[in-house]
């Protein structure tokens, strides 16, 4: 890597690991990533730029389904009650309200391409098959991988209800299996990144 | 890029172009997305691997959600009847029954990291947002394009249908919204991938 290369990766770098120092001393990273995100800017080639761990939401749309400025209406990093869930929907909202469970996500930047390809294949190797380039710079090579399960649908309609209290719980039950499914992946995932970084 | 990697892009190319055209030669192509195609493999530093132009599902998963052989039940390419999803549903089925509406994906193969690139600023300034490249060796640079629109909700479940015809078929128009807003989308950017490439 040349000098321009590595300066830049290093300004980058640093850039979000303040952030990253930011949102932890604020309470607002996800709790669940705080370890995964530690131990990749531990590593001189590597750092983040943003990660979730997986989430349920309450997410308003307007007609286009386009994410408007205070679109979520709530969003759980860990497992609610459904009362509070099913208490939440009743509260008005400003536009439709689409039940959503997403998986974890990680955005990795690499000082070169062949160690955001090893990235990949660490991720590959261990079941994460959502893994891509998003950027290739010199210096600043950006991976974002993910989990593959979700669930989305429309569960609001003009300020009503769609389906029964049966219906909406039997798919926050299925929604909360799959994000238990998508920890166990990520776990999965940091243990490797730490055997497989750890020895560089 | 150089005689070994010139040789390996001639290749794959050929490879999948053979396929493509056996695929179109037995109508197993995707009749949405052979413009698209056709004008990629015209384009000397392009092919493409794989493409889907968006879907309506209702795929069968086990108690994991892994996607076993035969587990598609239905697969609508273009728009169905409602009272042809619903008299489906009531087929008996192995497993559980996923209601799935999945956007479009191009897979885009470039002989270089910066043919690669390209592509990806193209997807990028015409609202693809989700982009990536997959696979990067010399003379097989594999991008990854798709549409953010998907609805994913458990529907059946040991062959019961969860949900009144009244809620499926709310979520159904809302799919085909959807599927249609995907089909926009793709028409944008294979107007813009025209534009962009064809002055090469």
């Amino acid at each position: 890597m040349g000098g321009i290369a590595a300066t830049r990766f290093e300004m980058v770098k640093q850039r979000h690991f303040q952030l990253w120092e930011k949102a932890k001393s604020e309470a607002k990273a996800d709790a669940r990533i705080i370890p995964t995100v530690d131990f990749i800017f531990s590593k001189k080639e590597f750092f983040t730029t943003s990660s979730c761990s997986g989430r349920i939401l309450l997410i308003q749309l307007d007609s286009k389904e386009t994410k408007k400025p205070k679109a979520f209406f709530a969003k759980y990093h860990s497992i609610p009650k459904f009362s509070e869930v099913w208490k939440k929907l009743h509260e008005k909202s400003q536009n439709n309200l689409w039940f959503k469970q997403e998986s974890f996500v990680i955005v990795l930047g690499a000082n070169t391409l062949e160690n955001a390809k090893k990235i990949m294949s660490v991720c590959r190797n261990n079941g994460v098959k959502k893994v891509g380039i998003m950027s290739a710079e010199e210096g600043k090579f950006l991976v974002e991988a993910f989990g593959s399960n979700y669930m989305s649908f429309l569960i609001k309609e003009k300020n009503k209800i769609l389906g029964s209290e049966e219906f909406v719980e039997k798919q926050f039950k299925t929604a909360c299996k799959k994000l238990h499914a998508n920890w166990k992946m990520l776990e999965k995932l940091e243990k490797a990144l730490r055997k497989e970084l750890e020895s560089d």
